[in-house]
């Protein structure tokens, strides 16, 4: 999606330990007009496939899911982190290790909003070695329910997360592919299909 | 707002400790046609205000806020919370006491995201005691900017924060006020201006 790679090289930075900013724009200040393209463009690469629900995990896949899912016509469901291992009943849950933050946390979805047989577009805006990404996929597997796709914002192409998705034959679609970046701020895409 | 009351007595319960859990349409489950005449109402009830930006709060404020903005026309800020004390420079930072969880926690803005004399409508789901209603507030004071308006989706107006923002001089509108509630499920609505 060209309007979204540069915006990344106009506005996106690499931070030092290989962390590509982008809070000006996606996750902490955020443009809802490009978050309506964005939206748009999910809609046109999963325009083959049934959506019944899109799930995302907060925070900063909530804003991107929610404006999407204007353009599939149905609700959103978010992924709630929590440290505690005391987890209540009635809940989906599936362990993450977070690279960013050196620790590991949980995935919950409460039973009531993913169904057997339902068919989920999974949205995130980043995906690199993927560990959160398999945390959803698990929980929806663990409903019963159908992935029909996963749509990434950003996906460092470099971090093996992508190629996992594609080994389990998960119909995955990432709108950015960084073939690699450096901290001197250099950053190359690669093609799109 | 009819639409909004008449969702939560549809399909909200009240849990024990006074929770008002409206899971399954506005924080975990979320319901994007509800969300976009919420947005409409905003809108509306704010539409005699300069609005250059709209403050939210992770992570349930998030997916309201984006989707009010198509309606402003404007970005969204949404804060982070934050337990460690161990801030990076260059943010504006509120501490907040939590009473759902019984504990302090940080929300964080990058001072690149709020400019002195930037109008800021802050819009959260529940406003109850205010705590970080009062945190955001602060954080825009800090930034030099103004507070154009405080949209809340459901007030609890017996728990205060209203009546405070209120002699604070702040322009806040609550699309749903309840006056009462019991864990019977027994719940009433304010009357509307």
């Amino acid at each position: 999606m060209q309007l979204l790679k540069d915006r990344i090289l106009k506005d996106g930075n690499v931070a030092p330990g290989g962390i590509l900013k982008v809070d000006s724009f996606l996750n902490h200040q955020i443009d809802i007009d490009l978050l309506n393209e964005i939206g748009k463009e999910f809609k046109r690469l999963f325009s083959d496939v049934k959506v019944d629900k899109i799930l995302t995990v907060e925070a900063s896949g909530i804003g991107i899911a929610c404006i999407a899912a204007q353009y599939f016509g149905v609700p959103v469901v978010f992924a709630k982190k929590a440290k505690s291992k005391n987890i209540d009943g009635g809940v989906f849950t599936s362990s993450v290790q977070s690279f960013t933050y050196g620790k590991t946390y949980d995935l919950i979805v409460s039973i009531k909003f993913l169904k057997p047989d339902e068919n989920i577009l999974i949205i995130d805006d980043f995906l690199a070695s993927g560990k959160a990404m398999f945390g959803l996929v698990d929980i929806v597997k663990q409903a019963g329910a159908n992935v029909s796709g996963v749509g990434i914002v950003i996906e460092k192409g470099f971090q093996g997360g992508g190629e996992k998705l594609r080994k389990m034959g998960i119909n995955h679609k990432s709108l950015a592919v960084i073939k690699s970046m450096d901290e001197e701020g250099n950053l190359e895409f690669e093609d799109e299909e």
